[in-house]
């Protein structure tokens, strides 16, 4: 059990360094908010190191699958934890501390924080950074542990990566500063083109962080919806894009392999569905509220991708455009991007698997004695995914179903309940209603309604399965 | 294919023969409106003896199994179609009608109308008898059809009354008389308390065959409310329970074997869970609304018991018991009752293969080498069970989505649209909101709306694959 301790120690020493940051950026401009990020680090620091130290190297050469289970999670739930310190500093209680740092390190992007305009810069910078190092924390997480562990079908890709012949890149350790090396060009990338647009270069570095983590913590009140160049707008669309395709794919694109990406069933039917979903809805803004074909097209892309991808911007208050946009958007919530992305929600692949199973089951429905092959990308679908994905899918249901009791159970109404369940487990942001809309706030949802979303957020962010094995008496058992 | 005409024709023609009972009480009564049922029973008898004819009698010996899924949907569609004939004489529109007769006949129990008390006898009797024949149809499909056309995972049932050392009848001819008996004694029983506790004997009757059928619709705007005396809400929430167990168990009891009765793991769960359900809500109503303990748990017991049997009557507005309720009751309408019942919805035995699954599931990710058989009723689950039951799930709740997209797209607000989808899929009745709620009427939902709901209500009916895969362009190839 020791590695259990030293891995978290180990990454709460680097989170307690990581709050110098905003500190020195505090430090710089003159705010006086420094010292409670100095504090914070100092006291995340030093208790890491202290577990750490105390803990040990662990000598165990293999890894049990428990421990395995128990670290991932745990490591989730601990940085959350200390993450929340710098928020109690600027005065928040710590239901609400807790509550924006899971929304930040989920990439979520939900928050209680309003007047955002006058916030100290150290601590727009903390948010931004939070779902900056969760995103590129959830890809690594999804490549590297998630296969291993079976969570939700993601086994399909660790068959892809291991099995095959055509082997992407040798080694973990080199896959992880690939993608690391990827998230931070492309996160320089879109930060220059926001400055460029017209927002000032602190604008620029912390949406562009929260745009490629498809995180969503913006850095005013009206969210997006703060800047006007319609420039700003088309990069953030493409860069929320680029975050929810697999980082694995870019070593692709790297290599020159453009076509290969493309036919990958992932990628292509994501893509496919944005672009339909977007000029279908810009056709019907362009016909119900009068607006020229292409502001329609631009507001909705933009809001098609923020919700599909789970960023969560709002670039205008989409409840207001009719009852059949709310249903849309609420759908759009379980959607997600691809697996081996920084967005949340059920993904595109899950639905490739449903939709597969279900033409095959029905086939056999009329037809007894037919075997109908299952094949995904070029490659026959291995046993245990189908079974996996049909059981995530249906768990996702019922957490949302008792997710929304729960919020129920704490006074909300029914469309926050249900929308909020929806968003927080797919790690989204906004919800539907007054509430927690997108021109809404989570500040008002009961301290009760934030741990449950808290909660939800972790579940979503760790595949269900990795969160809830944890809950099982029969783990812990023996 | 002549087998399909055949059996649509002779159901038909019987169809018309049964529109002469409401024919002969608007007679008896002195009420002209007896000349619609008559013109009705004559066009319904004569085109359905006429097809029935023309398609004579099959000489296939086997039935194929594309055959029967044809059958089994084009029944329901064609007898749902011909009984809307005598709502088009009341002057309905014949989205209205064909709306109205759907949801007598699937059970569903909503309705288009208003003003009940003004209506004739005839007709409220039509539109109480549709779901007393569509009641004892759905439990004979269940028993009989489904478990060989294997849906959504009945073939649990099809193995427990073939495969057993124990049979329980003999022959399908047997079981469905003895069904027919049970079925017709329970009523009558049911509409002798009726009568008893205070109603007349006309509403007696009518309401007798809705409750067993657990289809809902009452003679009064106000539902059951309508009726004060607590006896007969007591009655009509045991005879709901009646309606919601699985028939085939009735056989043991007439057998005397109560003992093994309470062993069968759906009716002990389904059981229970209504009781525990029931007080709690009991406590919260004596808590929040200052209800003396006694009229809490009736009002309690009889909701709780209403949507999740799927009959759908009201006794009061439970949407009023706070935000806390309304999410109850939304979670109640996709739990349904025992499968061989009247009920809909999804039913408890997938809810207990869904729990034995994830435990399962959860086991084996912890521990990937232990092999945890799975275990229903004392026997071994049959190996294509769970993939079925685990589809069925996810189908249901992607259903429920897309239906609910497309109420949105008519106009229909996100609490109407989602709870109208939900309560037409469970076959329950009524939805949340001030248009189609518990007090309300589905008569201002727009017409688009209600044919996308009747097709909701047929999906739900026939378990979602039966009707699905005739929409699958595989299925015709050939």
């Amino acid at each position: 059990m020791s590695i259990i301790f030293y891995v978290n120690g180990l990454l709460l020493a680097g989170l307690g360094v990581t709050m110098l940051v905003p500190a020195l950026i505090d430090v710089v401009i003159g705010n006086e908010d420094w010292s409670i990020f100095a504090v914070s680090a100092l006291v995340t620091w030093s208790l890491g190191t202290l577990i750490a130290l105390a803990a040990r190297r662990p000598v165990e050469s293999a890894l049990r699958m428990q421990t395995a289970f128990i670290v991932t999670t745990s490591v989730w739930i601990s940085l959350s934890a200390f993450s929340a310190l710098p928020f109690l500093g600027l005065g928040l209680n710590y239901h609400d501390a807790f509550f924006e740092a899971v929304s930040g390190f989920t990439t979520t992007g939900s928050t209680v924080l309003s007047d955002l305009e006058l916030l100290p810069p150290g601590l727009l910078f903390w948010r931004a950074l939070l779902q900056w190092i969760g995103g590129v924390g959830i890809v690594v997480t999804a490549i590297i542990v998630l296969p291993f562990l079976r969570v939700g079908g993601m086994q399909l890709f660790h068959t892809e990566s291991s099995d095959r012949s055509e082997k992407i890149v040798p080694r973990p350790v080199q896959l992880v500063q690939f993608i690391g090396l990827t998230y931070i060009s492309l996160t320089a990338a879109c930060a220059a083109l926001y400055k460029i647009g017209g927002m000032s270069f602190f604008d620029a570095i912390c949406h562009a962080m929260t745009t490629l983590s498809t995180g969503g913590f913006a850095n005013y009140d009206a969210s997006f919806g703060h800047f006007e160049p319609p420039l700003l707008h088309w990069t953030a669309t493409i860069f929320m894009l680029a975050g929810a395709l697999p980082f694995v794919a870019y070593i692709k694109l790297v290599k020159g392999e453009q076509v290969s990406l493309w036919r990958d069933p992932q990628i292509r039917t994501f893509l496919q569905l944005i672009v339909v979903v977007s000029i279908l809805l810009a056709l019907w803004l362009v016909r119900t509220h009068d607006l020229p074909p292409l502001e329609a097209l631009r507001l909705a892309a933009f809001n098609v991708v923020s919700i599909t991808t789970t960023t969560g911007y709002a670039s205008s208050d989409y409840t207001l455009w009719g009852a059949a946009a709310v249903g849309l958007f609420f759908l759009l919530t379980f959607i997600g991007g691809c697996s081996g992305s920084t967005t949340g929600a059920i993904k595109i692949y899950r639905f490739q698997i449903l939709w597969r199973v279900l033409r095959a089951h029905l086939g056999r429905l009329a037809r007894p004695n037919r075997l109908i092959p299952l094949r995904y990308s070029g490659q026959r679908i291995p046993e245990d995914v189908p079974p996996s994905v049909l059981l995530f899918l249906t768990t996702y249901f019922a957490s949302v179903v008792v997710v929304t009791l729960l919020l129920a159970a704490t006074g909300l109404d029914i469309v926050s309940a249900l929308s909020g369940a929806a968003t927080a487990l797919g790690n989204v942001g906004p919800g539907l209603g007054e509430i927690i809309g997108p021109s809404g706030n989570f500040q008002e949802v009961p301290d009760s309604a934030k741990w449950i979303l808290a909660f939800a957020m972790l579940l979503g962010r760790l595949e269900l399965f990795t969160m809830l094995l944890l809950l099982d008496p029969e783990f812990w058992r023996r």
